[in-house]
């Protein structure tokens, strides 16, 4: 209603929303501000009047997964207990937050690094990395997590896992976050063939 | 030495190796024969000498890494045995593949579906998800696969930690095909949390 002349309005998440899905459909590189604008349905410099072009459009949206999964980091569950329940805890609100935010994790896991923005996204990542390796080499020095596997190659492997929603989760298809979520700790913390232990019934 | 004129020679797998690179630097989409003919050295008549164009360089880059994969399914430890067996000799192997054919699947992984030989590569995938998901059923039937997540989905998870490999792999780093391998077996198998099982003595 507060639109004139046709024109849809945006405010910045809204303006996010369509653009991360240009990035995603097209690469960042592969996209040009007149294909911004074409989908936006909106002139260039109604576009400059939101960001300063088209790389504080990538800051921004990366950030915005970016944000989401630091702010996993800072949950009580994530830093107070033991390091096996903090990385589960991690990993399993790191599924949700894919869920959420999925086309701004899949514009993130994407980036390559050619630009200013893209090498602070990646440097970001990295940071995320180092502290889920902290925790799980914590996890092993308190004997909670397997100690024959060097601990960046089993965080590499965990969100690997995690990652791998951004290639096959579709919002439509009836799975909740939560069930990807208990599916994956299931199989990470217990593994495939926790059903061999005598100790537990079958189900 | 048989190189004429100063013209590098080219073979299909030397041409397709060098095609492979501009592909997953520049995307499918965004690879022009001009782009390959630049980073050949060759024209693009030389280029037209080898194949039909640059979809028919495509079919031929993923059918590398699909046929490489495909085979692993039909070696003997994959089709006779446990299915719980037969399964983690497939993803061992397909983890030797994505490091052997490292750039091929990378591509692969990438494809999204606009062209005829990009939608093949999508149906051939599906086919090597549905034939790992039947194991994961048949582990399951047999007992020695946890029954309490969907076999469709383990088996996504499961590769969601091989297809990792591609994003963060790198050759020159002194970690070989075996050690990715055994690290993933041991996580997807048995679980991180092994170590906590009273009849298991740690390492």
């Amino acid at each position: 209603m507060a639109q004139r002349r046709g024109r849809p309005g945006y405010d910045q998440d809204s303006l996010l929303a369509v653009v991360v899905e240009v990035f995603n459909e097209r690469g960042y590189d592969g996209t040009s501000m007149e294909d911004l604008s074409a989908r936006l349905g909106i002139s260039k410099s109604a576009i400059y009047h939101h960001v300063s072009g088209k790389e504080e459009l990538l800051r921004l949206s990366v950030g915005r997964a970016l944000d989401a999964l630091f702010a996993v980091l800072d949950e009580p569950q994530a830093v107070s207990g033991r390091a096996i329940d903090r990385l589960e805890h991690v990993v399993r609100r790191s599924c949700e937050v894919l869920v959420k935010e999925l086309p701004f994790v899949t514009l993130l896991l994407r980036v390559r690094g050619n630009t200013a923005a893209e090498r602070a996204a990646l440097a970001r990542r990295r940071e995320f990395d180092r502290i889920v390796t902290d925790l799980v080499r914590l996890g092993e020095e308190e004997g909670d997590i397997r100690r024959d596997v060097d601990p960046a190659l089993t965080a590499r492997l965990l969100f690997g896992m995690v990652n791998s929603l951004s290639e096959w989760y579709r919002p439509d298809r009836g799975l909740a976050a939560q069930d990807v979520a208990d599916a994956l700790a299931k199989i990470a913390f217990k593994g495939l063939t926790e059903s061999r232990d005598p100790t537990v019934t079958g189900a």
